[in-house]
């Protein structure tokens, strides 16, 4: 018997693979070395082979690949719960809208950190974000640990972040050199959407994501009013103008695509376009009920996200798997659409596929050690017949026992590794005083 | 000043009172006597008036009432994720039925006790419940601490509990005199449905509500396919059946109320039959979109459940708040509908009418000291500008810190103070294999 040496070895009650053939495996090792996985079996055969620096015991719990937020707007933790219940454009306009006036970099940094708590907290190990001054999302994610691929929003109006276009992509340059050295953080190129950006502006932007040769993120096909707008101001519906001015690739993630012909699916499908589905924001803002059976069956790769927790209002990816099968169903009047494991997926190896990031998603020998335990002792996870059915429809963020990304644990029991986080509540407290001041003063201007 | 003695004084930053004008207090302190309040308002009002025996400091915590889930099964948690993403039918009569005939009164006993472990646990306080030797579902209800309404499931077959209608209603006798002296746990008479019983028994249920002058709860309207059977057998769909039947009356509770005409509507409120929604179940099982705001503008008192674990995956109210909003949302198109205090209405006044039990639902002097305090240090619920929106769109069962039922402490902290956890968990365990021993065999049989 040869023996190896990895950095930590855990002992798991179960663990979800999320490989290629789903396996799951019972009273499981997974040997850690250098944030990557050398090993992975049961604990039979591991213990006696593997001498770990450090054994993690996971014998309550079952363990998963972290999940993968793939469609955020973490700095918006700072406005959670400020306004709800409103028209979309109302809600956006009045309220969100002239709070973002008023954002500094501090604040965006601050909020991007409450966020990273919640997700880590709550078993998400990557995100995707796009947001103003983002910089300091990417900074807040190098911080907190975890995996991030970011944009700054492109408009082709000012932002608190640029006066013009050029200074908007000199941005996205100056943040690709930023975060080329990092190895939790890299970046996109994310124009907002079709309603906010000259053709000009899409077309530049997919010339930067090719020539820097990293993904292009937007919003697309959100609600039925973007594509009576689009058709009054381009002519046509958002896909199909999106499709003329060069977008849609597999270079491209959209996020929502919500409001879709057959045609425009079998467009997104053919031309690779992978789309992120945020099933309780399309919700809670009324936005519509996205296709997904139908996305699925022409292989467009799919993803999970919970948007912006104003629109949500939390952070937390076991609920918007929940969420996403619950609302298939009842829309579809078909309890057996989109299965357990079909959400599983999009949250796991979809989010992967959607970020860019092959080496997350799934567990298996030479993938990173991105990993989640759930604490099976807590009475909404009893008994245990099926792990993949608890994932999606019993378990809850508040149920992750232990985040690990790149072997590091981040998050254990309660407590965070790398954040002072009664620190970071104080701030926080502060900031919801200013943002208050500037939301009050916005409702009365 | 006159000094009042007071057997707890809870100090709190935030109380949610859902009382009559919907009082939201800062900094504000409850005196609770005898297990009722006696006298709730500001911090620096009360605290020099009120001497208690002891304090509970909930400084870093929002009270509200206990939130009141007003239709499950509760020892179905003993069957959670057994089987999902099936036919409705399949599920039912190939997978939950054949475990059914096979349940004790040990198991019945020992799922409820989960059930109340879970409830208590994500801030339920009390729960109605209609199942199959139901009487220990009340002894567990006692045991934990909870409050609950509950029943034997009435069928024209026989049960695992009684060979004749005849026996069923003794049964129901029985319980009723088991339970009157209990001052946690009343009964109701729960026929089943309209289609797992004949008109006899209908009649003879209310007849039996009225001379024991309990309520009567039952199934009602919960899919399409109730409906079509319904004109089948009785020429009526549910509703109008219902009222020929004389089911239709303040007493009455209906659960689900899916499938309903306008006509169904106005025959619902003008009898003052109460409705007990359960968004969730409704979508994992497909089983439609319940017209909540049709309802709501008719005048039907509304109220929130969680159906069974089978078909949820939890029993956690506030994950049922947040669908139901949402749900209601992207179904009209209009994101103003159902907004979150009519969400919050429904699930603690709501419930206190549905559960005939009017000392609970909100917080005043002479109430119940029914309440739970949630944990606002969480990342998920900073920072805080609306508690209703909190309560409703961002918080989840494990942000609960402190369950109290009658001024009695039935969770603080992750600790239950009546029930030896780690034992049930054992015993689940055991049950567990059980369960999974009577599934494999109802498949093969």
């Amino acid at each position: 018997m040869t023996i190896s040496h990895c950095d930590t070895l855990i002992h798991a009650a179960w663990v979800v693979t999320q490989d290629d053939s789903r396996r799951i495996l019972e009273d499981a090792g997974i040997a850690v070395s250098n944030g990557f996985i050398s090993a992975i079996g049961s604990w039979e055969e591991l213990a006696p082979v593997w001498y770990p620096k450090r054994i993690v015991d996971l014998t309550k719990h079952l363990v998963l690949p972290g999940l993968i937020n793939a469609h955020t707007h973490a700095s918006m933790t700072l406005m959670r719960g400020l306004a709800d219940d409103l028209p979309l454009m109302e809600w956006l306009t009045k309220h969100i809208f002239p709070v973002e006036q008023k954002l500094t970099p501090e604040l965006v940094h601050l909020g991007a950190l409450l966020a990273c708590c919640e997700m880590t907290k709550t078993g998400t190990t990557a995100f995707c974000d796009m947001y103003l001054m983002e910089e300091h999302v990417g900074r807040a994610a190098e911080e907190a640990g975890l995996r991030a691929r970011i944009g700054e929003v492109l408009f082709s109006f000012p932002s608190p972040a640029y006066a013009s276009q050029d200074e908007a992509f000199d941005l996205v340059r100056s943040m690709k050199e930023r975060f080329d050295g990092s190895n939790r953080v890299n970046t996109a190129v994310m124009p907002h959407s079709v309603y906010t950006t000259s053709p000009e502006l899409l077309e530049k932007s997919m010339e930067l994501a090719e020539e820097l040769d990293i993904p292009l993120n937007i919003h697309l096909a959100e609600t039925q009013t973007e594509s009576q707008q689009s058709i009054e101001q381009h002519g046509l519906r958002p896909v199909p103008y999106a499709a003329e001015r060069g977008l849609l690739s597999k270079r491209t993630l959209a996020a929502h695509a919500v409001d879709l012909t057959d045609e425009e699916i079998d467009l997104l499908a053919k031309s690779g376009t992978r789309v992120c589905h945020n099933p309780e924001s399309n919700m809670k803002l009324a936005s519509g009920i996205a296709r997904v059976p139908e996305m699925q069956a022409a292989g467009i790769p799919l993803s999970l996200g919970t948007d912006g927790a104003c629109s949500n209002n939390n952070l937390d990816m076991f609920s918007e798997m929940s969420s996403c099968a619950l609302l298939q169903k009842v829309h579809h009047k078909d309890s057996t659409r989109v299965p357990a494991q079909q959400v599983l997926d999009m949250a796991t190896r979809g989010g992967a596929c959607s970020l860019d990031m092959p080496q997350t998603g799934y567990l298996a020998k030479g993938q990173a050690a991105d990993l989640i335990a759930l604490n099976l002792n807590t009475p909404s996870l009893m008994p245990m017949y099926n792990p993949i059915s608890h994932l999606v429809y019993a378990a809850q963020g508040a149920d992750v026992a232990l985040t690990m990304v790149g072997g590091e644990t981040l998050y254990q029991d309660g407590k965070f590794t790398r954040i002072d986080y009664p620190a970071l509540r104080e701030e926080i407290r502060d900031a919801a005083e200013f943002i208050k001041k500037q939301f009050e003063q916005g409702k009365m201007a």
